[in-house]
């Protein structure tokens, strides 16, 4: 269910948090919401402390005000059930709620987040306030949407108290049923970890050396489900209650600790949080990659923007501010990629607290700035994309990205560190994006067959299942590119035998005998002008063509980078990591042969993406570079109203969005 | 209260740990101390162990003989009250009065300082040694000074143990009188902090993210003063036995955890450590830098080098030995910016212990060494200066220096972690000691009008009223040089709102609507040939001149250095780090502007520093350089005896004391 | 004793673990070891979960088939205790056998050897399931060795829990007797540390600042003796029940925490674990290094290299592979240099668990690869070799090494951090290396008369007993040749007063006022050429001639490098880190005086040593270079079966090994 957009249009707001400040501020607030256009704002996220003043006591009459205030300026509220953060009375009468770390410290509270996802006291208690929430405000006119906690796991993704350890033995137990199935899956033969009872099991706190690599794996599941029990706990207690007000909580794009793919079809609508690290040499690509993954999670779904920033953050060692321009292109960027709802973390910066050096929608120097003129000029800029909410981003690319396959493939004890799972999608993402192509992620047993190439980067981890779903989609036609340390290990982490890469040695026609990781900063050169960091591998084709052989390096001769026919698909293995021009050549050969195209040619830092709706198209087109750029389009500019005829001009940093003509 | 020097002259001397040698070796000591001209030793740093045995049993029989050959040999004591590290027996009698981390660690004996400071089991047990000891030395005609405790907080500033929990609580209390008080300083309105009673507050444990700013800024201030609560019981007990024996403690030097500024007028003469850094590129000037803070501590009275090597010392990486004449060259420089006692940790380098490496004045390797030589040699040295004792150093320009300044700047989840309070401070303050400038640091609500010229570097917290009286110096014809950074927040960390430098926009004449930090590395250029790194501001001058542009960076075109006439004076505000030569030339501006010069002119490198007493002047000149050099004087050089009719011939690396004729 | 080689020839084969794989596996198992030429493997190393299920209730029965497909096949068992990791059932039931870290962290179990060495309860259960093996195996004809627990100490050196308090405080009143013998040794008269009991004592726990060196001194080796105990505690169980089985447990090469020069008389014989760093530019001669080292520590017998790998480990950052022709190279290098036993950890790659990408002799891949081909390859070489069994490495130089003093030299507060033990036994070790010198690593207080030149790198702590031998030696007419910060401690660590290298002063007529440590980086150029790095010393002549002198840094025109002649030897001492060159020089120059030779001359990168048996000697020759060589030799090549009449070709990376001709 994606019945979420009750506001018009691409919805326009930031987190609210009046409490904060005066209510004599409150009525300058709504003036200003008004005057930038704002649609909606979400109120309450850390106000348990001032919701539950203390046990059970609730105090609502400010957020009424709030409420009514917003209301009567027509706009809406995506409400939060303010769990993210028990108040100070609740960690002193129940201290064992707080966490604990790996090595056996509390976490106190002092600071946000301070709750253990397994205790059943927090889950009690917070789903106490959801539902008094949901009773108090389900019928209020201005409520559109439930925000359920926020930004689950962001300090704390996993605690390792004796709560936690119990209720990790539960959801193992409800996993293997007999503890000889665990014994098998985990290997514990050896290292003498043989369990004789489940009673016996911890979760990997500090250990003389490396925990089993299995219990790692299944620490990470645990951990991650137990966040989600969190929040179905909270939802299913407001589902009862408003059954048709949508229910959200904010994801925080390729972030390890949550499966937010398995977690997405739990919610109404998939939310997304997004800030530009200042030491990324290209944000703008990283943040794309973020709105891909989450729009992958809905399913192509259009999504929300919960939060991004205005401005600079206060959470990276050096906090760079935005450009002129650059808050309306990273805003935009995100609708190109599928966003329906552009909301900023905060409305007004802070005064106080460990946040106040975070750019807001209403700056600490006032309204005679920057920050506020641009946000002024991103309301009238979304008010004229009201058309393009719902529809949806096309792509003729996919890239395989896995929880499970991240999680088993930076364990510990591994043939090189430098094996770093987002480094490697990172790298196949960029090259795509550099040559204009949009890509869909997918999950490995998804059916792939509506794409015309995928990307495989070190799906170290594949179940039989999926590594079944990818051979099918290769063999009917599908064209693979895959990396090395790709289908190695089993859903346990057990290594499939037999040479690698295990589960495609027969796709990829190759059988590979040994790893051959390079020491750090290391080049190898290839055959092909390529160069090679990280990896390389004793590979034997069976069946493979050898595209391109090592020149130097422990390997030298042999195979670097295969192809081989399967059924009527092509698949590529690449057994080291290239650098980008190199990948870029590569790519753009997959690309041709697989009869990939970008949405349409632009030059180089231009970033076009076309989202298609109900018998329209729009073609959305950012321009990252210092110059202007001409693009080739037909239709009618949305941001200015201006007719297209056949050709646009983009200024420096600029953004244009076409509804196309045909 | 400074009646301190009951030695007459510059007293000289050092720590001397006769328990830590036989009997045997006293006698040799004895005779060595006359030979260097030792006027004053420190006795009993250490000692508690072997003076109380067993809880009560006091064991004074081998002080008392200590005491007696000193004083036969006309050798003061500074009797040290011996609380710095309890005994083992009393660690494992009361296992409370160890320190506890903030992750929760206790720290156990074994090493030195394993107390707690808020412990009133451990206050209580040194405060009844030191009452003992005073009982029983009170009257010795050798005593002069009392030394309490040793470098205080050095390596338990804070302890966050259950106990000091309960202190901190206390602490508020008197501070905050009611908890919604505390509420709207700490701004707890933020992420659901909200406390309904101090029962609930802790201190800034590890929490699972930033902790509240204003928690962790009070937490400082409150680590402080429960230091100057165990310094001033013990000064009370002894107090009211010897009421007539001046009492301090030592400082070192610009020494986070505790506030100098604060503690010095409970002391009645100020003492100061201070070791070279061996990593310091300049470490005279680091030297010079504490030598001025601890007399801004006094308030500008002589004060007391309570330690410093005589060459390497034990605990920093590679501990670098001093060269020839290097010692004297340190000692001096202290006492050209009002040391008037030099003292050594320690008498006779150790021969086992942590320690042992740490150079003395008698080495392992015996007399026959350049050490005892320069030893011997310092102290003929100090004796020719005598009549300096008691004259004060004389300073044209104040740099401003405020612990809570300090705390808060360097707090969490900023701007920009580059920004270090005590490199900027230092910025400024070498570029001053480089043109010859003598500076006096103050504190920010000082009474300033005596200065031409008044740096505030850094002052991110800035009360209402200290804003206040710098806005009084200026307008009344003072000059003032102002960093960025400065007056962001109040007291309480609360930003000033309505555009940076909140509390001195007016005074300044500027509006900065937003801070522009650098990347890591990043240089930037401005219109006058300097160059900027770590930080920038979109400044918009409000009356004020624009001294210089920025020509590249995120601010290009943008002011980067400005003037502001307030009043009769004169403000000049600069956004960024400049580099050295850079800050040089608008130093020299400013100081020209001012009318600030150095003491004499002198050849880069050559230290001149001016003391004045009753109806003389002293100059002491300091070669810092590789070559020998030329100094306008008239007078006669102490050192030497020798009359100087109008200039000086400095060797390399020598130091001259003039007292001068006009 | 070392009545070990029940294994005719030089024993082969590696750690079999059958139970992680299924019976059927087994006999393929059995078949490979006889392709391979397997003749003995070690079993049962991680067994103790699946041996003993529940307390007390042991399971022989797969281990019983496993011994018996052995046996039939002629392979030998070295088997294993399992000791070295609990079950879970024994940490669950047993809480406090889990070991304590210095801060007071619990570790717990999921990795491997999570107990406590001083434990009681653990040594029990450990010492009865190796009786309950010895017990059961005793008999077996296929048992040929005991293997006691696995790498002592590797993960867990020291325990800090309670237990291992009291355990540490009964080994301080053996040694001491009377806590103000250990007052005396200790210093603790330093800092306030007087004991007035033994129950006051503690490990060095987290301390506010450095613990009491001596006390650390004696925590390193009352650790060593935990483990010792541990071992004969298992020992003694077994002796009992077969007294004519050689028992040994697996060295770690230079592993700091384990004195096996202590160690190692309470085996039978010794054996060694062995794996190549990728990060080392030299990991051959870090490879022969630990040889030698583990040679010394039984005295010079024939040793046991138990592991070592056939290509990449697993634990390293980087797992680098082996090149083709490496294996043989690596394992014939322990042979030549006295290992009469090849083994590799482990027979089968893993296909779960930590150490799963661990190379084995049989590979992931299977058997049509490159390592299963050296593996077979191998095997035929070492059954040529059978003869070499027994004989001994001959060697003209000694280097003495010693635990005490590589644990003194690099506690705490030293001059300098860059002064790292095994560095500087490295530099000298790898210079000797590289001129073709065999070397024997001895004890400071071994006769060393056999010796034409003996080595002192760094030996800070020595006691008078070894001091005064090391002087016996060169006054007899040995060549010494010593380094900076020798001689300085004696066994308590405390200071040998009167001017430095204080044991060795008079022996090599120097004396040293003062340590000058270098900064970071720093160089300084001798009058040889030579650049020194780290250290230099202020010294003064006594007798001894200077060989070269500083001519920059902080003592230029002081002494760098003396010779003395004592009695009627020679006695070099350097005072500075000599770069590789000049250091190849200074030690080309102590060898000609000394009349010390390599056991033939060969072209730089080929490693000959030999062996002399009875009556017989054999030349290994190992080709490190990429480049062929010819190398003097007469004899027969033992791997060949070729005469060598007067010289013999050597391919890039090949080994050959002849027995000589006279």
């Amino acid at each position: 269910m994606s019945n979420w957009p009750r506001v018009p249009g691409i919805a326009y707001g930031g987190d609210y948090n009046p409490e904060q400040w005066p209510e004599s501020t409150w009525t300058e607030d709504i003036a200003l919401m008004r005057e930038a256009g704002v649609s909606m704002v979400t109120v309450g996220v850390f106000s348990w402390a001032l919701l539950e003043r203390r046990e059970g006591e609730f105090d609502f009459g400010w957020l009424d005000r709030v409420f009514d205030l917003l209301h009567e300026a027509g706009i809406a509220v995506d409400l939060a059930t303010a769990t993210a953060s028990p108040p100070p009375w609740f960690s002193r009468a129940y201290p064992d709620t707080l966490p604990v770390t790996k090595e056996g410290h509390r976490l106190w509270p002092g600071s946000r987040q301070a709750y253990c996802p397994s205790s059943t006291r927090y889950r009690q208690a917070a789903t106490n306030l959801a539902r008094a929430l949901a009773q108090r405000y389900g019928q209020h006119p201005a409520l559109v949407m439930w925000h359920i906690n926020n930004e689950y796991g962001c300090h704390v993704p996993q605690c390792y108290c004796d709560g936690s350890a119990a209720a990790f033995r539960n959801w193992l137990q409800a996993r293997y049923h007999d503890v000889e199935a665990l014994n098998a899956a985990w290997g514990t033969a050896f290292w003498s970890q043989h369990y004789t009872a489940f009673d016996e099991i911890l979760p990997p706190r500090s250990t003389p050396t490396w925990a089993n690599p299995t219990q790692q794996l299944d620490w990470y599941r645990f951990a991650s489900d137990e966040l989600l029990a969190c929040f179905t706990s909270e939802r299913d207690a407001i589902h009862e209650v408003t059954p048709d007000i949508p229910i959200t909580t904010n994801f925080m794009g390729a972030f390890k600790p949550v499966n937010y793919f398995d977690w997405a079809p739990h919610e109404d609508v998939v939310s997304n949080d997004h800030y530009l690290l200042g030491a990324d040499p290209s944000p703008h690509v990283q943040l794309a990659m973020s709105a891909d993954l989450v729009r992958a999670a809905g399913h192509g779904a259009p999504w929300i923007l919960m939060e991004h920033s205005t401005s600079a953050v206060n959470w990276q060692p050096r906090n760079l501010a935005k450009q002129p321009g650059q808050l309306a292109r990273n805003s935009l960027q995100h609708v190109a990629r599928g966003a329906d709802a552009v909301c900023f973390f905060q409305w007004r910066a802070s005064r106080a607290g460990a946040e106040k050096f975070h750019s807001g929608m209403v700056p600490h120097a006032g309204t005679d700035t920057k920050v506020w003129r641009e946000v002024v000029e991103l309301g009238k800029h979304l008010k004229s994309l009201g058309e393009v909410a719902g529809s949806r981003v096309q792509a003729e690319v996919a890239i395989l990205f896995d929880w499970n396959a991240w999680w088993a493939v930076e364990l510990d004890s591994h043939p090189s560190t430098d094996v770093q799972y987002l480094t490697i999608v990172r790298d196949y993402y960029e090259s795509l994006w550099r040559q204009g192509v949009t890509i869909d992620f997918a999950r490995p047993d998804d059916d792939l067959s509506a794409y015309k190439l995928v990307v495989v980067p070190a799906l170290y981890l594949v179940t039989d299942q999926a590594a079944a779903a990818i051979g099918d989609y290769v063999r009917a036609g599908g064209h693979l590119l895959c990396t090395f340390f790709s289908g190695i290990v089993d859903e346990n982490d057990a290594l499939r035998l037999g040479g690698y890469p295990g589960a495609f040695r027969d796709l990829l026609g190759v059988k590979v005998e040994e790893f051959f990781p390079l020491a750090e900063g290391e080049v190898v050169q290839l055959s092909d002008d390529a160069r090679g960091t990280v990896w390389t591998e004793a590979l034997h084709p069976a069946g493979a063509n050898v595209v391109a052989t090592y020149v130097d390096g422990p390997l030298a001769g042999w195979p670097a980078v295969t192809a081989h026919h399967a059924g009527d698909g092509l698949g590529h293995y690449v057994t080291t990591r290239l650098d980008q021009d190199s990948l870029a050549r590569l790519i753009a050969r997959c690309c041709a042969e697989a009869g990939v195209r970008p949405p349409i040619i632009a030059a180089s830092g231009i970033e076009v993406v076309r989202r298609r709706g109900d018998g329209a198209s729009y073609l959305f087109v950012i321009n990252h570079t210092q110059q202007e750029a001409d693009v080739q389009a037909v239709g009618e500019e949305l941001l200015t109203g201006r007719a297209v005829t056949d050709s646009l001009r983009l200024p420096a940093g600029g953004v244009a969005v076409v509804r196309e003509t045909h």
